[in-house]
């Protein structure tokens, strides 16, 4: 089926916003086997809106729209659609009422302009929004499906996930199938060279990426099955396996501190972090991982030399070495470790390229037995990534 | 002048990129005066190229294209505005002495196939690319203008600001100025009754948009001097002020964080936290200030009830309030703020829905003078932004 994806927004066009709308469906639509033909992005102008969506309506068999569904007068995409197809916009009694009681369970009176988020005209039927207060519309006439969707990013996720795309599994005939594997240590082409005869097969189709937390491989798969896909994908990843071993560390939506989260508890250790120079970002990335409580003990973000004392760092090591030293970030580590009795103890101290040239960052690890301190380059972002990999080594090593 | 961008290649339309060259384009538009009324993305496709380019030739007196320029087989750009304007492409012996004088820099032959790179069509001239080997494209014709861009980012932005936004200046009669408002506190809709004037001016222009840390608000004026469009947005903030007073928190590029160490660097004061619930994103948030040594003390990430005794919180209370208490928030804010020394505690303490209906979070906030403890949904991110806001009023209280 053709697809087509109108973006909807003036502030798309004034480049205050990116639209991340159309990437994410564009992604979406090649798992569902659709054809993505046209991308556009149109300003809150009714005549502008009406002329995209009238020349989608008669080259596309299904058109995907964001944006334009709150209740402010430049929320057109209603009345642009409306428009388009000749229909009269009415309120729905029954949406009115589900909008009102929102309104109540937030202990808010209904502004007037939101009742414009009840109307809709008589080829649409509501998408249920669960995260906010614009239902989407599901318009099917004349052969065709034009789904429209909010703009935030988390409504439309949540609705294009929950709502829109079990429906739209039914209007394909391809099942493609998808899994992303995570590696850390190698480069790019070292990757392409140890995955090569993959990378000139047709199906399974195989992409190497370069991402800022290591290379990752894309393996697609396309069946007419959805079992024939799965077993062309368990194929290809026993061949990537086989080729690339221990680099894996994860697939699709893992992230460095989960594998790092999942050694952890597979291992019965305990993590406890001193943070200066990464101002709480591996803290954070940390507790983002589900169930981090059953590893991470705790994060202490020390910003001065005296909070670093008062942690438990002896203050002859800083005057005597400088805060940003070898044997601070051990200390650090040590103090971490100690006060908030965990198995293992990070410390990260550092100054940045402003300060001194070049920049200096150190990250002490220690886990009773051997202790250790790299020396990094400048980037908070960065450093973070590297205390995570310098310990996913240091987990594997303890085998 | 009316504007149009054309966004070129497949791996946009697969979703596997993200088209930010349209987006960083658009802004530079806006702030030439132009008009950008289209923005499309279109795949590596003769047909489907030629289609989008004579649709934008009719319409739009200034057109952008960004990719397909590159030397291999799917690299179509040139090829499409030659067949639109019914030109020839020719090889210019110049570009082609140039180009392989590159490749000889390099110490390599050049590939027949870059050889593309040096053609061009009677109504183009070359635009240098300072980054890559493809050259830009400057096309006018007909009383129209249209440039053709690499779809790398750095070539693009390069070359945009070295030789296209100079050139396209002299076309541009009109200065655009604009200032973003951000507030908390009230919903979009309500924002959009207090300022309802003002958003059926045309010049100067208000949008309202929802954004996670609040509404924001954009004036835009445009007018003949700079002089002029400054007044127009003066006018246009003092009743944009008088309407939303105290609720505007700041503007442009202010972040939450920067207000809240403005006032604090103001008022001589420091802070320091504990977080649980939040698991350091109030830190790293702060961290992340510029100069946010200057009033942050540190952040204690207290995962357990074991790390909170440890870092000062009295054990009793954890044991007959729960650690999910009014009173343990205090108690943290307390602990923090003893700790490190710091004028101000905050203490954040919560849990997920997934483990108590509704879910709760407390934020206790302790100065000395005045405790105070909030209790809030779940969310992260969203507690992180509470607390912020909180920690403003206060101090804002504070005179």
């Amino acid at each position: 089926m053709k697809a087509e994806i109108v973006s909807i927004g003036t502030e798309i066009l004034l480049g205050e916003i990116t639209d991340t709308n159309a990437a994410y469906l564009a992604g979406q639509l090649r798992f569902l086997g659709m054809d993505l033909q046209w991308v556009s992005q149109v300003s809150d102008n009714l005549a502008r809106l009406v002329e995209v969506l009238r020349r989608a309506w008669q080259r596309s068999g299904l058109i995907l729209t964001s944006g334009g569904l709150g209740p402010t007068d430049d929320d057109l995409t209603r009345e642009a659609i409306a428009e388009m197809l000749d229909e009269k916009l009415e309120i729905a009694p029954s949406l009115e009422k589900e909008l009102r009681s929102r309104f109540t369970q937030w202990g808010m009176t209904m502004p007037l302009s939101n009742l414009k988020q009840a109307t809709l005209i008589p080829s649409a039927r509501p998408i249920n929004n669960a995260q906010g207060t614009a239902p989407g519309w599901w318009v099917e006439r004349d052969g065709r499906i034009l789904v429209a969707m909010p703009g935030p990013s988390r409504e439309l996720q949540e609705m294009w996930q929950k709502e829109v795309q079990p429906r739209l599994r039914q209007y394909s005939a391809t099942t493609i199938l998808a899994k992303t594997f995570k590696t850390f240590g190698l480069s790019e082409a070292a990757v392409g060279e140890l995955v090569s005869p993959l990378l000139s097969s047709e199906n399974p189709n195989l992409g190497v990426y370069a991402r800022a937390d290591g290379i990752q491989l894309r393996l697609i798969a396309r069946a007419e099955t959805e079992k024939e896909a799965s077993r062309i994908i368990a194929e290809g990843e026993a061949s990537i396996r086989a080729a690339l071993g221990e680099h894996i560390w994860g697939t699709d939506d893992d992230t460095l501190e989960m594998a790092v989260g999942r050694l952890l508890v597979e291992k019965g250790l305990s993590l406890a972090l001193m943070e200066d120079y990464s101002g709480g970002w591996l803290t954070a990335s940390l507790t983002d991982v589900p169930e981090s409580a059953r590893f991470f003990k705790g994060g202490l973000i020390a910003y001065s030399s005296e909070a670093k004392v008062a942690l438990g760092v002896d203050g002859k090591l800083i005057s005597t070495y400088g805060a940003v030293s070898h044997q601070v970030a051990e200390a650090m580590a040590e103090a971490a470790k100690a006060l908030l009795r965990a198995d293992i103890g990070i410390g990260i101290t550092g100054i940045d390229e402003t300060s001194r040239p070049n920049g200096v960052v150190y990250i002490g690890m220690v886990d009773g037995k051997n202790n250790q301190v790299v020396n990094r380059p400048r980037g908070k972002r960065r450093v973070t990534t590297t205390a995570l990999v310098e310990l996913r080594k240091s987990l594997l090593a303890l085998g």
